[in-house]
């Protein structure tokens, strides 16, 4: 999507090898007209996926994820980060290991959101690591829902999330993903046409 | 907001006095085209406020604000809630005590995002005590920014977040004011045409 990696030229910034910084207009400060465009973005490569609904995760990946269920008119579900065990009936629960936080979380949800038989979109910001969508597909299929994709604004390649997932055999769109970080430069991996 | 009280009536539910669950359209399972129609609500209501960007608090206020920010055609900002006092450069931080979780967090904005003498709109799913919008309106006001007004898409209007905002002055526009709760029971405030 040139319009985005375009902006995260201008906008956004490599810190180093590893963190590339975009909050001034995807998760701190957000751009609504780009979200939009996201948003169409991923209707359009789902399109023929026959998507149920949208999951992600709070909270950046609330933006995106919504304006995707908007364009493909089906309900958005926001999976919780809950610090502890505390399981209410009628509740999946899945540990979670965040590499940005350097803790774990239970990645929580209402269980009657996830019917059984639908086929779910997971929608975020960033796919790095892979360790959230992960835990999402866990509690997608112990619902007994079926993972039609997964969809990253941006994927850190370098990083094995993408690869993990499509080599377990899933969907991976990714918008902006990212082949090389290095202090104030930024690579886009070449995508074919 | 006919439509929203209706569906609140409908697809929400009353647990008790205090406790109104909507998590099946609103803060869980989010409902993409009522949200666009909140953010449409908003933004004919705030239309003469001159509003320069809406500010949201993580996590549930990020669907309404989003719609919002994207009909007003500004951008969207999202304070987050840190656990901890760690205080990074350029960043603006305040105590908020959470009457849900029984436990105060640190709401965080990057000043940077707040810029000097800008009309800032505060969006949030529920207004119930105020303290979360108190907390926005302290980070707006330090980072020399006006509160031009505070929408909420449900007010419990027995609490008292409501009264004390408008009784300090600032302009609160709430599309659902619930006036009384008890176990299946939900009433709206009468509102004057």
């Amino acid at each position: 999507m040139e319009l985005l990696k375009n902006r995260i030229l201008t906008d956004g910034r490599a810190l180093n090898e590893q963190v590339l910084l975009v909050d001034s207009f995807l998760n701190h400060q957000v751009d609504p007209e780009l979200m939009e465009q996201v948003g169409e973005e991923f209707a359009a490569r789902f399109a023929d996926a026959k998507i149920d609904r949208v999951v992600t995760i709070e909270s950046s990946g609330i933006a995106p994820a919504l304006m995707t269920a908007l364009k493909l008119h089906v309900p958005m579900v926001i999976m919780k980060k809950q610090p502890s065990r505390i399981l209410k009936e009628d509740t999946l629960q899945t540990e979670v290991f965040s590499f940005t936080k350097n803790a774990p979380f239970q990645l929580t949800v209402k269980a009657k959101f996830l019917p059984k038989g639908q086929r779910v979109l997971i929608i975020d910001d960033f796919l790095a690591n892979g360790e959230a969508a992960s835990g999402a597909i866990r509690l997608i299929e112990k619902a007994g829902g079926v993972v039609a994709g997964v969809g990253a604004v941006i994927a850190k390649v370098f990083q094995p999330g993408m690869a993990n997932l499509k080599g377990a055999g899933y969907r991976v769109e990714v918008l902006a993903p990212v082949r090389r970080l290095d202090k104030d430069q930024i690579e886009f991996l070449e995508e074919k046409a």
